[in-house]
């Protein structure tokens, strides 16, 4: 009878008692009224799939702030353009972060916010008639041109001012210069510059404020960014961080920001901590949806780190992460 | 100069102050100390990409919990083999929902579970190596042979009992008898039973308790099980639910448990709530990324429900779901 | 000076002399004009992510045909509702496929389209309007009600047929019996039931055919499908090939049909030779997102298979799998 | 009787003859044997899902060709890593691209591979002990630290020539010189150079080669790479070609690259023809993620452009679309 054979199939040796040891259960998750995010964290741990990782990534950052590491945080444009800005600029504000490494859409999208705000929208959209009203679309968010002209007219005016004082900044420099010139309280740019967080922009010419960057230079042609400097510097930072105790990131979203954030800690030995949420997948090649793990044969992040890939959308799962941490509240 | 140029382009004729004005802006997450998830579910409400999905789901149960909506709950094997079958074991406890759509996998390890845990494990794992240990991975999770011959028996035992009793069976009726059979409360299909709430498992013969019936009826002929029967019963518990008031859904994943839930409401006039949480992509056609926009064309979903489609881990998602609505710990 | 540093930092021990010699190299893509999509996969073998994997695939069903295995061919409606039907027509026309394993969805898509085809359409549509026009969507392809009517109008007609010559079939017997009274040679179903190719729809009753079926059973009530003796038919095809031989299986996609083909074959001893193509994330924990390698701790994939798991579309993958292969041209 | 129900509920009134009348049926796939990768093309044009984009994608290439228009390709690290650099390197020899625009990593793999070749791997690995025998895992490519040592023994050299010659180049002149001093033809950067094919790399200081510029400043301050100038030179291409007729774009991935391909295109009017090949979704706001509809709300994409959005692994899609162009080959 085929039962037979099947249970037969299955019972392998039970020798497993050893692997059921050294493991811990999966526990059902309770949730009660009122549960605050702390709680429900804590229940997330013992879950299984996404939520395991969402909790471990919760456990490093606790690790981190118990080590006093220094903190590096990247993300990229999206990131800047919704509501986690907020969290990102209360972390700024409250020196809870000791580095940003962000793309050029990342300072855009901080920038141009500032007076005119972004708009709900929908993922889906006529897009030709949407940019005829002067919209343009990221996501389901909707971003009104007044927004970058708004923008474009504040960075002209902030240069001037810059390129009266001196000729040629690092992209660094040029950044908390920009910061310390806003004149609105709301961006991460405005608090980074003023609590000497240094924001790291590999790629900087490549968005809004890199274009009035090169249109300024057509009209003043003296006037220079050393970006090969910044890099050095972001790795000044790393390897100084380093030298002093433990260095961690949480690395939202891929690209250049998040691979600078890594490439930036070689030198210094690799990321004692580092934390990834990801949205793309690793079987594509992509360093975007690159593991830790995979860092970790780069050199990129330590071998004895403590490490976890997310895989989901980090505009969910970063609020949980930061809501959940009573040191960013005190 | 190009600057000019640059400008002009962008400057399309502002006539976009209507667009403005119908439209929210993006408001900037602001989190605090001891945050409770039903706060966070405030701050996500204007903050874009899924965070603003997820926050449309949470503000749709509400309003199906308002309307005193008859709720259909869909669910995969994950689901059932991680934490978040607590959730579901409390919610069909307290009579929240109203009826389960699920694959087979997920009756499995709701009994697999009952008296030997499942384990936390990892993705990576040597997969022959731990299948010789009588270990079954199922992503992060590890699933001991153990926990299957459990099943077996239990079920083996159970069925003869039903046996003696009745030849022939609904799925849905064969789900009440092994529910009310069952040794543990440790299960939802225990409390489905106890609370009348109906179990359908259009995929009844793929999985471990799928197995043990078909070599039980290998040895009784006569017993039967009546899929088509069972069809009939989801689709009238769903036409009556219309005709009371309104009918909602929430389907966590995808696969057959997600499809039998939205054709049960076809004929009623489709579903006025719908959640779906996926974490596949549309753009490859399968059921599993489907949307709930396309389910309105197929009238599974009404043309004037209330519907959202999250893209993420429904691991994550649904315990932000349920734990922001009060009403599920009243 | 840092870049000593950073020299001696990548200056590993040099060690991998072994690691190198019994690896091949990164191979670069060479095309050519006229190109045979078979010298394309030849080119694919040593170029890394999905074209290697789509490589290894090419080669594993190279090794099935000599080994003149026993095929299954696992597919989701979504196939069977594309172009991708074609092929499967032919390769069931020409006995290349030995058993069809499919969702429900898979079989209504296949009789539906045979009189009335299916459009070409967007993703992005107003799905609300085309369902007021009798068109359903399923991704970018438009479904009119009209192929729906035909096959219920057809089912409907043949479940009379049936009927009058037995009124207890296993769900492989009835999709024989349907296939050889269908009127048309375009479909699967027609030609797998001439030519002695078992269907497996495990899911049968949540579809199109199903509910005919079950509506049919209202006023038949001595009309039974027994499905849980169709399980055991499956796992019969797959020890009775395992006894003469080796059995492998292409599973284009997810949910049940995937699942249903790799449990049948867990009690004769696991497929010899898997490829699983996926559009799913395996972070999940979902089954359509599973592995070939999580399969093996399950057994479901024997411990020495030859087998991929390829990360994609695979209405684009299977047609490079198939035309590669002149074995299925002869 | 629920059957007439279902049926009425289905029946929409059938006015559809139009929506049917304008859309082109699903086709059903027919291969032959040693089928060419254009006749296999054809056959995708009617299929659905991505086997559809993938069509238009080819005839997109097509008409660009045809319309002799200036075409930026554009691509990430991974693309050079695999064989798909192969496919680059002879567009780029023969001249059938005229910009392209890359990631700092597309450029360390191009010239770290032309000595020392990269090796095929597995996405699982045990990756600190692949870093401690000197490799470096990127998916499933091993990259061997030798690589990357002769990568920086190469530049350092060609830096001292560089600079001997000029001390102040933009990202573009500099990296024309450096392929013009290139030893090896096996390099797209070598062939760029002599075919006065412009490389625009926004993000240059984020790799290796990135890294040897900026340790040559340290010691070489006067040694300058003028990148705001480089953003420009983008410009110039897209404004020139555009005046000259139509400008088309292929954008393998996504990230930096992907971006400046398109903002370097807003002010000359958005491109004609746009292809992207995406791995990422557009549900978490990623630029990566992004459709070509949405470029078109930002003026990236022109309104009555030529565009398509493929959801697939580019290294598997890029073959397809070149190899069935004979236009390639001539």
């Amino acid at each position: 009878m085929i039962s037979n054979k099947f249970k037969k199939q299955r019972s392998f040796p039970l020798t497993m008692v050893s692997e059921e040891e050294k493991r811990k259960p999966v526990h059902d998750i309770k949730l009660i009224k009122d549960m605050k995010v702390s709680e429900l964290m804590k229940e997330f741990s013992n879950s299984g799939f996404q939520t395991h990782n969402v909790s471990v990534a919760s456990d490093i950052i606790k690790s981190m702030v118990d080590d006093n590491a220094t903190i590096f945080l990247s993300f990229t444009s999206n990131i800047s353009a919704s509501g986690i800005r907020g969290i990102i600029i209360d972390l700024v504000k409250r020196k809870k972060v000791h580095a940003l490494v962000v793309s050029s859409g990342a300072l855009d999208e901080d920038i141009a916010r500032a007076k005119i705000p972004y708009l709900q929208g929908e993922f889906e959209a006529d897009d030709t008639a949407l940019g005829k009203k002067g919209i343009n679309r990221m996501g389901n968010l909707f971003v009104p041109n007044k927004c970058y002209e708004y923008l474009e007219e504040n960075i002209s005016e902030i240069l001037n001012k810059i390129y009266s004082g001196s000729k040629e900044l690092t992209t660094t420099e040029l950044l908390k210069q920009i910061g310390l010139n806003l004149h609105t309280e709301d961006s991460f740019v405005y608090h980074a510059a003023r609590n000497d967080i240094p924001i790291f922009c590999p790629g900087l010419i490549d968005g809004a404020v890199g274009l009035q960057l090169s249109f300024f230079q057509q009209t003043h042609p003296d006037f220079k960014v050393n970006e090969l400097k910044s890099a050095m510097e972001a790795i000044d930072v790393a390897m100084t961080a380093k030298k002093k105790g433990k260095v961690g990131a949480v690395i939202l979203g891929g690209g250049i920001a998040k691979h600078h954030t890594i490439i930036s800690n070689i030198i210094g030995g690799g990321l004692d901590y580092a934390i990834y949420v990801n949205s793309s997948s690793p079987y594509h090649g992509s360093l975007s949806g690159a593991t830790t793990s995979e860092a970790k044969s780069w050199g990129k992040i330590g071998e004895n780190a403590k490490d976890v890939t997310i895989y989901g959308d980090a505009s969910v799962v970063f609020p949980l992460l930061i809501a959940s941490n009573n040191y960013f509240f005190e």
